[in-house]
């Protein structure tokens, strides 16, 4: 690429969390910038949109060279407002996060960060979802730097399969030993909710639980990676036809 | 399967919609149906969970012989608090819908039914997700009955593979010449927002937009088939991870 390129920047933690500026401050030295990020937390969004209100779009206060804008949405209405009502052309390169909290094993599919990351592969940008291990607001995110600039420059560089994107997750409290590139653990979650009374004595439920890892001792897997101090790069099929499936479904449904 | 089976109902459109009755009506004479629906209409919600506010389940008057739950969450948090607060043991099925509107091409990832099926299929239960192509609240669906009962008591028999659910969709205003086993087509949307202008000027966006269909001559895909008045089944892998590009990533990171 002769020159800089167009880095459409969001998150789902929304503008102010030390993440994504973390991120902004990589990307400003590879890129022309321009951040569209959620006003309020879009955490667990997945690829929700917004279908049955209306959606503003409002700008603020640069961060170093890149324009900042918010907007009222989910993470994948930033994309999309992005590509319409905020870029003049189409970005070169996707940036999501650094998300505040893990997007490995079965999250990537809850997860805002990746439901944006997923939006920019579906248009046809290569894109990039990164996330730390920790949900503090004050999360050490130094140690991820090298680390996304290297990731980063190589994707401006070479790009990414069609139809392909990436979810990048680094350990917390730590300097990643390296990176692996492997497959999401199958996982799921459990124990997922805490259970209240309101004062009328009515029963309330508040989401929790913790991630089981149903193949904990598989090295071909991000959790085994990440619990050993590796940042890990996962590859992402937005698309989820299983055309290899066609056969045995075929078969069952007798057609 | 000698006993009648348990069969957990939900959906995107909430209780009260046309779609979720028919869809009903047609499980009670195939198991013992349990009903855990959204309050309100979900649409577009894809894998989205609550995760800052509490929930509260509700139960309402039975349809037929199915009990009816409603939660003030997502079409996932439907799936979640029916296996954790509602039903005695994991059921044996998912049903969702029938969504008033399509599921086909690249609306897999922002449906809110398709959400709660690949839940359901997270979580090891065979799941099925039934949509017609008609947003009308009055929409005929009369027509699915046959098909929805054969999909249906196939897969109450025979099981789904592990980690697959279906996405089955049906042409509206018709009765469905048969069914195809085929992926989605590729597609995204464009011309995305009506554009429009507050009392004081601001500009606010809504979200439209037309499906654009990359491959409308490809009989290997869903819509090739919808728009011929065929009823189809994309088998869906929840699972995102392309461990088959991990060659090519890690030599594009040079990793």
């Amino acid at each position: 690429m002769d020159k800089r390129p167009l880095i459409l920047i969001t998150n789902d933690d929304g503008l102010g969390a030390r993440g994504l500026e973390h991120l902004v401050r990589i990307a400003v030295r590879l890129g022309d910038v321009v951040v569209v990020a959620p006003d309020t937390p879009q955490s667990g969004k997945s690829s929700a949109i917004t279908v049955n209100t209306p959606l503003y779009v409002n700008e603020h206060a640069p961060i170093d060279s890149a324009k900042v804008f918010t907007t009222s949405g989910t993470p994948v209405d930033c994309v999309k407002l992005a590509m319409f009502a905020v870029l003049d052309r189409k970005p070169d390169l996707l940036l999501s996060g650094i998300n505040h909290g893990s997007n490995s094993g079965v999250n990537n599919i809850y997860s805002g960060t990746m439901g944006a990351t997923m939006e920019g592969c579906t248009l046809g940008i290569p894109s990039i979802g990164y996330s730390l291990l920790s949900h503090s607001p004050n999360a050490d995110f130094d140690p991820t730097t090298p680390f996304i600039e290297e990731i980063t420059q190589k994707v401006i560089n070479h790009g990414l399969p069609d139809g392909i994107c990436l979810n990048v997750n680094f350990p917390a409290k730590c300097t990643p030993l390296g990176l692996k590139v492997v497959r999401a653990a199958k996982s799921h979650w459990t124990e997922e909710y805490a259970t209240y009374a309101t004062p009328h004595g009515k029963t309330f439920y508040w989401l929790t639980g913790k991630l089981f890892n149903e193949e904990p001792d598989n090295p071909e897997t991000d959790e085994y990676w990440l619990a050993r101090q590796y940042g890990t790069v996962v590859p992402i099929r937005p698309a989820q036809s299983a055309t290899d499936q066609i056969p045995t479904i075929s078969r069952i449904l007798g057609l």
